[in-house]
């Protein structure tokens, strides 16, 4: 992988230098730290506050969502219900000898990738090591092997695929190609279960939710109602969920607590699943990873325009279609590198328990394509069993703008008749002629016209059966008129993994000054940036306090982070230490400043700086942080400033 | 209670209004709900992002404090350390005959305050029953008994103290006053600890988290390093804590999940913890209750300057009552009404058993006075904890300014001399030298110089103890010179529960027309309203439509949350409905608007309106929302309009 100036992208300076400055940490480190828990630190922090904003400003205001903040704790028979006490596994493999419990599908990707990789020293080829985390190395070292080429096909097949298999599947794998734990056999594939469980005082057993979209799915019908009862609509939620990783890796990317946007968006199963807006973004090309290209062993993505893909099948429909675009969109607003987005098809058994078709946008980063965005037709999976199991209305009736005519066959049991002369039996017999299907309906009529009379199986009754004759029943085709409709709503999700965006983010926002690879940056939007404006008095005089602290609180006012470093170093070494911690801008007071109140402004990305009043400069401040103007903007129109940047 | 305009409060009317606009529900009602737990509906999510807006606002940004985002999953060791294993507890009575689990305070409160009442029917007053939730009396009925006038006494002063008893002192007032269950004796009170437990993956056993403060704590080292090692600053987080009521209630006041905004603020516990910003607020006066006038069995609240409640000792430092005035007004922002909050300072057996000293900001409601912000100084308590477990350095090392001169016993053994002499014995003997504290140090000054020789405990040895001649150690005053200080932070934490706070807003904002009693009214602040602005086209023609449209994109663009009501009801219908979702302005599209594009504007408070030009009428929202303008100036400039609003 590459910066976005084209130089081969450094994983270990970021991690240093996320480290350093305190993005984030395990959690608890103290106490030794715990696996797939980080805390994020205060620059972290401010970037997810800034892009869960951006999310909510793009998705939820912008489509008028409701937003839901619903429990974590999720008692058991919800998400038995829901599927995810029997679906929501992993397929593990335990290392009999040691006690280990590995990740089926890590270890046969981990033992195979090595086994590509020795293939690739024996040809003496150059190992990508950047690919992968330091972890995997140590468990399956590269043997330096040549493969056959058949073999060598067959791997990379398999690895294309890995999301796909089952545990069978994978049981399989491990024997044909003999995967070891090192040394060790494992046994075969178990389920398990990756949900943490708790109980709730005296109310019982409960989990902490796997996703947000239960609780969403449960107050479907108060968002119905307080909806006018109009379709379609969505709701949306952002809070923690949680995964009970065995033994997670692979830091911000595979965790057990994470931050989670979910959008469900309901909608008529009928009609194609149009959206209203789908003409605005008809025309917006997405780089695209279909199901079949992946079934076939390929990874090669197309650029499709999405009415296109939607027109020829390869996205299901428009709903899908327009979240995939506006997913883009967002995408580029809080500054992930376009050229590393890509949308790609969930294959047939990859999808969850509940999905009808899903599409993930995976962003490039040094440990390949990460999937960060799920998004799923859900169809009417949940809603369907939630209301089979409690009962509750979980659909929509609506009045038909044209009554339904439905010509069907009606059966109509004398009642007056039928009473007296079956007694205790009627009701079971009344039911049993209400259950008739159409079919038997018609069939019945021509014995009824034939014979004057037809049996009925009625296994309720003692006699298992009775005879009807025709002054107690009529048989007849008639027109029914259907007023109301009802039906159970799909669901179109997109269901978003902040902390893995945020990580990419990093990746992409990552790069080293041209003159001098020990000075790191991170080029954060303006409006993602934790701090914006970074305020450097020339030196200890306190002859500069007076100045930087008015500065500080207009920018305040002005609802702009801003953050003073009067620390003793030179200017120069504090530019560089904020330009490693996204701050865009800076401005420095010097003895010039004193003089004449003006100011230099400095841009991060290019270390240029222009010198103006106070008002000028704080406009430009204003301008660049709402991206009413871009740098340059500001430097054709203010006077540029050459002083050095004293190191 | 009353509403702000002198009416009795309706808690009925309020919760009907909240259930039919969906502030709140409990959660996974399909599934009959659990008890504690809610989910937050679209306006009361909404208004929960302003808050939590607002509050960073307030206090992260312009104090400057680092925000965190810590986990929720918390090792086993990281809470026995901490004490909350052992002392985050309810005591609980169990009731043998049904089962059932009580809380032992709430036990005795039911019980006192149903006597009371009935005290008060028997001599013919009257019974505010408003004070009380429903369920509670249910449980324990009014008897109509006339109670000794001592004996009433005695009730009001436990209730006064309830939140101060242990478990030993609920079980002697369930004793001595025969406190039952119904008829049923109930057990003496027994530990419940509160902490929901899992466990995590293959590494151990961990709870939910009860407070988000242990995790802000163990970043304590690297925050301190951020800071550039200089003292005092602050951490903060907002999150989700758990607490594992057995069987709570009172609504959203008593929940098993619930958001925390938290404030950790780092000093130095010598020079009585100064604030440098006391000056600014020093004479800001709070409503307050200490300790003293409790512990005497009384309520009176005093308005004292938060200088002099320092100055006086009432309150023990300016920390403490900066964030006292800092508190207040935050909640003058948010609108919460300044007549219902008062400080009242925790008794010594109430507080925490981190804490040293305790303040709530407590807001009345109609179920009381309840704590929302608990103002606690930990002292150094947790850091020490955790620092004597990990051996992490949880603390502060500063350079004096003033080189301390220490003057001191030196004992000093010659090594040179003592190594080939004691050979393995040696380490240990250095050692037992090093260990001797100053007093010993002094008396065996005095047996060298006497007896030329000494006799040194040293059990580590065979011998036990071991003679040491003046040739082989020194033992003399001298000055050591200590350049560095280094001490333990003591945390003074701010701990808001924003659920209470949101709910004793609804409550405070929540009043009657007053000349229609069934039309009711939330008078939400504009910048925490959820809705800004309603958008009403006078009827369903289509001719409004791109009017509407134009109005709601261009707020859109603003930054301003609209919504369109364009369903069939009368439009005074339509602002009635919003007036109860809190929405604090309205636009109508009517076919005046359509001539000459001029919209009127609706206080949903004064139910005045004016009528302007779209430009004017956008900018006179803008002001409004942003607080720079109020409706009374709106009023005096533009033109009132006068038509009725057609019901």
């Amino acid at each position: 992988m590459t910066t976005h100036d084209g130089k081969p992208f450094n994983r270990e300076m970021l991690e240093s230098l996320v480290r350093r400055r305190c993005f984030y940490l395990p959690s608890f480190e103290p106490y030794g730290g715990v696996k797939g828990l980080y805390d994020y630190g205060a620059p972290l922090c401010g970037i997810q506050t800034n892009v869960v904003n951006e999310w909510r400003k793009h998705f939820v205001k912008r489509e008028k969502m409701f937003e839901l903040d619903c429990s974590v704790l999720t008692p058991y028979d919800v998400l038995k219900t829901s599927g995810h006490v029997d679906r929501f596994i992993d397929w593990m493999c335990k290392d009999p000898k040691t006690g280990e419990l590995l990740r089926a599908d890590h270890l046969v990707e981990d033992v195979l990738e090595a086994r590509l990789n020795g293939d690739k020293e024996a040809r003496g080829e150059k190992v990508e090591t950047q690919e992968e985390p330091a972890k995997k190395k140590k468990k399956a070292k590269a043997m330096n092997v040549k493969l056959d080429d058949e073999l060598k096909k067959e791997y990379e097949e398999i690895l294309a695929k890995i999301d796909g298999y089952n545990g069978e599947e994978l049981g399989l794998l491990i024997t044909k190609h003999r995967i070891k734990n090192g040394d060790n056999e494992v046994l075969p594939p178990v389920e398990y279960n990756l949900m943490f469980s708790t109980t709730l005082g005296a109310s019982g057993p409960a989990f902490l939710r796997p996703e947000t979209a239960q609780a969403q799915f449960l107050n479907f019908a108060s968002l119905l109602e307080q909806n006018q009862n109009e379709m379609p609509f969505a709701s949306a939620s952002v809070g923690k969920s949680y995964r009970n990783e065995i033994s997670p890796r692979s830091g911000l990317l595979r965790v057990r607590e994470f931050l989670m946007g979910e959008i469900e968006m309901y909608v008529d199963p009928e009609g194609g699943k149009k959206h209203p807006r789908f003409e605005e973004i008809k025309d917006v090309e997405l780089a695209m990873l279909d199901r079949h290209t992946q079934t076939a062993g390929k990874t090669d993505v197309r650029k499709i325009a999405i009415g296109k893909a939607v027109a020829d099948g390869i996205v299901d429909n428009e709903t899908l279609g327009y979240f995939l675009v506006r997913i883009q969109q967002f995408m580029a607003k809080i500054g992930v590198d376009q050229s590393k987005l890509r949308f790609r098809q969930h294959m047939a058994n990859e999808m969850a328990h509940y999905a009808a078709d899903c599409w993930d946008a995976e962003l490039l980063t040094s440990y390949g394509w990460i999937e960060c965005v799920g998004c799923a037709d859900r169809s009417a999976y949940d809603l369907t069993v939630h209301m089979k199991k409690t009962g509750a209305a979980l659909l929509v009736r609506e009045t038909r703008k044209q009554p339904l005519h439905i010509e069907e066959w009606q059966a109509t049991l004398d009642r007056k008749k039928a009473g007296p002369k079956f007694k205790k039996d009627g009701k079971a017999i009344e039911a049993a002629v209400d259950a008739l299907t159409q079919e038997m309906r018609e069939k019945l009529s021509l014995d009824l016209e034939r014979e004057g009379k037809i049996t009925l199986e009625v296994p309720e009754i003692s006699a298992g059966s009775v005879e009807l004759e025709k002054e107690l029943i009529k048989i007849e085709k008639a027109t029914r008129i259907e007023n109301t409709r009802e039906y159970i709503p799909n669901v179109i999700e997109p269901s978003f993994g902040f902390g893995r965006i945020l990580y990419s983010l990093l990746e992409h926002s990552f790069w080293t000054r041209p003159d001098d690879a020990a000075r790191s940056i991170l080029s954060f939007q303006p409006s993602i940036a934790p701090t914006k404006v970074l305020l450097v008095p020339l030196s200890k005089n306190t002859d500069f306090d007076p100045l930087v602290k008015r500065l500080d609180y207009k920018l305040s006012d002005l609802g702009i982070e801003a953050k003073v470093d009067a620390s003793s170093v030179s200017i120069g070494k504090r530019y560089s230490r904020n330009d490693g911690m996204g701050t865009p801008l800076g401005i420095t007071v010097d003895f010039q400043s004193i003089k004449d109140a003006t100011f230099t402004l400095r841009d991060r990305d290019t270390t240029k700086q222009v010198r103006a009043s106070e008002a000028e400069i704080l406009q430009a401040v204003l301008n660049l942080v709402h991206e009413r103007e871009t740098w340059a903007d500001v430097q054709a129109r203010l006077p540029a400033f050459e002083g050095q940047e004293v190191d």
